[in-house]
């Protein structure tokens, strides 16, 4: 397995097409898979924003206030008010926003990012990452290049481990997780292991080459791996019913 | 970047040296990431057990029951009171068992495989992951390939996202995270994420290559990745003074 980072990319501006930049730089061959950086994918949506567009409703008051009495500085509301909009679900309010995506990814601040953004106070994620990587399989198809799976990818925390990954927010032209229930193992016992996220897996394998910096590397190309023989499933983001932390979260509230 | 599976290596023994097993089949580089599955560590290191070796606790017994109750199949007080020996705390005891080993890394059932495991009922995680990957690595440079960093891998489950992914439990000649604090991005702005979990990235791209089952590859080398010139932090797991996760796990207990 290969992955070699997409060079010379420019600085992406609203309406850019990415499949027909990237096109243009890689020599994508049928098997591949493309990750994208979901700041780019923002980028060309025009998903930039400022914090003047959101006017502060009582709740994100509350929660800045509420921030600002926890750490000891200023929280602008505002910011908490565009978190609010691009949730459904605050998880976390305080000591900081761990909120779920309309999408149903849960990451702090909704993964509104500060950092790369250009002109604007904020970039929010793409509105429906899968459909983004979509569009970028269907132009590169249009442009010849076939039978390419897109991942489009951002960086997240997460409990109980310290730092960030790459993770998926989207794909196309590959399910998210290999099911490997049924298969055996060495010893011809059924697996413990049964649901590999390998667009997770594969979103942190590109985040090693993409980096958090000024790199200005937000696509990879993925050669020579291969999703093999197995049942597939797109279920990657567990809902209330199926996750014990969300609901252990729901009955808990932070001391202040 | 390039990650290629060590072909060939046998069925693990205990007293088996991977380092030497390594060596003979890979032509490993300076610079080099050495990744190795916990399941040959742990056979190499005798960490087999029986569920006869556990002899049952009143604490054991009850988490069996409740399990039992709430699952309406049977469950084994014995593989509870593994979990319960291996463990420095159990996060959650119902309607499944998420602990914390005593090296620090949380997981269901304390990491306890009962797959790929011959002539015994259980695999238990090596006791220091971070001193086996020590080891190996010195086993290297004793050969004489030095400068090889050594990540112990394992496949694990977690909050919010469907399914499994390779996760780092212990790792040498490299730091686990790289820290960004303090850099800029493409605009000048000093970064928001801060701390990329490297080695769990490394973790899950060889987990791509190893896969869950009788592929027999639990080694892969990972060429033609840096670093680079960032800080490195250690610190990997969290204690539940910095996990809120944690905290709000305490509170909480399932009904039934
Ligand atoms: N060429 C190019 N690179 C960009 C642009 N915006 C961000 N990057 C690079 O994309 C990579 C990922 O950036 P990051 O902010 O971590 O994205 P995220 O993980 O999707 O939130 C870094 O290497 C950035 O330097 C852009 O407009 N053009
Ligand atoms: N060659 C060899 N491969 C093994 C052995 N035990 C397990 N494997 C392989 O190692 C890989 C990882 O196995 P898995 O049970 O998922 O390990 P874990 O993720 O560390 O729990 C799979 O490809 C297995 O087939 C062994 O003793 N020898
Ligand atoms: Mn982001
Ligand atoms: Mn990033
Ligand atoms: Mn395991
Ligand atoms: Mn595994």
């Amino acid at each position: 397995m290969e992955l070699n980072g997409v060079a010379d990319l420019p600085e992406i501006r609203p309406g850019d097409d990415i499949a027909a930049l990237v096109a243009d730089r890689a020599a994508l061959e049928p098997g591949d898979v493309l990750t994208v950086a979901s700041t780019i994918v923002s980028k060309a949506e025009g998903r930039t924003a400022d914090l003047k567009d959101y006017p502060v409703s009582g709740r994100a008051r509350e929660i800045a206030d509420r921030l600002e009495s926890v750490a000891g500085e200023e929280k602008d509301p505002r910011f908490a008010q565009a978190i609010i909009e691009e949730s459904s679900e605050l998880l976390i309010d305080c000591p900081f926003l761990l909120a779920e995506t309309r999408f149903g990814h849960i990451c702090p601040n909704a993964g509104i990012d500060r950092s790369n953004v250009p002109d604007h106070d904020l970039l929010l994620l793409p509105k429906r990452p899968t459909e983004s990587a979509e569009r970028i399989r269907s132009g590169l198809a249009e442009r010849g290049l076939e039978d390419v799976a897109v991942v489009v990818t951002d960086t997240c925390g997460r409990p109980f481990r310290h730092g960030q990954t790459g993770v998926a927010i989207g794909w196309a032209g590959m399910p998210a997780s290999r099911d490997w229930r049924g298969e055996r193992d060495r010893d011809g016992h059924e697996l413990g292991v049964t649901v590999q996220s390998v667009v997770d897996e594969l979103a942190a394998a590109a985040n090693l080459v993409t980096g958090e910096g000024d790199g200005g590397t937000p696509a990879v190309v993925v050669r020579d791996w291969d999703f093999g023989t197995h049942e597939g499933s797109d279920e990657l983001f567990r809902s209330v019913d199926d996750d014990l932390v969300r609901q252990a979260l729901r009955t808990w509230r932070v001391d202040g």
